[in-house]
């Protein structure tokens, strides 16, 4: 499951540095090395996966419950005031490194970062659209 | 476990309206009423937890199943090239609704969106940041 040219498998296999903070079997954690924040942190697979689409259930089980213990000793080890979780899938989504990966991203007061705006859609196609995504859970799931 | 104020609890119960996607004994999911883009969803735990730090074991497994086989059916229902996951933790962090929320956001060509610029820290004080973490993960895990 490594990828020879991935940085994260070459992080994972040793070949490159990283503060790694936890360590198991299955994920690793470590500082983000373009900080949006002080104390972001990255968790990743040690099997190469690309993004969130072909993560088995167990790994999903797992980032889950590391993420939550992550966020918690983050927070407290930065004094943060809130968490931000990511994860962005595919590249017109900002993944810049095909591994699957989950920002852990710190919050202060007046660190200038701003959420992106909600808008008003058409009530109508509101409807459609839920539609359709029902649809394809049903063949999905 | 619930929340009479809560506007989530509200949907959970019935008395408020959504456009929900799916629902099992422990999750459901809706067409957020202010989407960033077309197709953007919330997945809610059923039982009222404020956010990230109090969710179950349990919780944590089945929202991340959940999210994979959502962003799957919703990237190809609104023909999106890419998925972003966002959980916003505490009001600082953009939470609005003090009841634990994903985000599943589908992303388009020429959207908008920014990301967060990431930003160069001090090796030493990335690496005493690691060493913080580091002591308060072993406190909590």
């Amino acid at each position: 499951m490594e990828d020879t040219n991935c940085i994260f498998c070459k992080i994972i296999r040793g070949e490159l540095p990283a503060l790694k903070v936890y360590e198991n079997d299955t994920l690793i954690a470590f500082l983000d090395i373009q900080p949006v924040n002080k104390g972001h942190t990255l968790i990743i697979p040690k099997k190469h996966y690309r993004n969130l689409y072909n993560l088995p259930d167990e790994i999903l089980g797992k980032i889950g419950i590391l993420m939550r213990d992550l966020a918690i000793a983050i927070k407290k080890a930065v004094g943060a005031e809130g968490i931000n979780i990511e994860m962005n899938n595919e590249s017109l989504a900002g993944q810049l490194v095909d591994h699957a990966h989950i920002h852990i991203i710190p919050r202060f007061l007046n660190d200038g970062l701003r959420h992106w705006p909600g808008k008003e859609l058409p009530s109508d196609e509101m409807k459609k659209t839920r539609e359709v995504i029902v649809s394809l859970i049903k063949k999905n799931t």
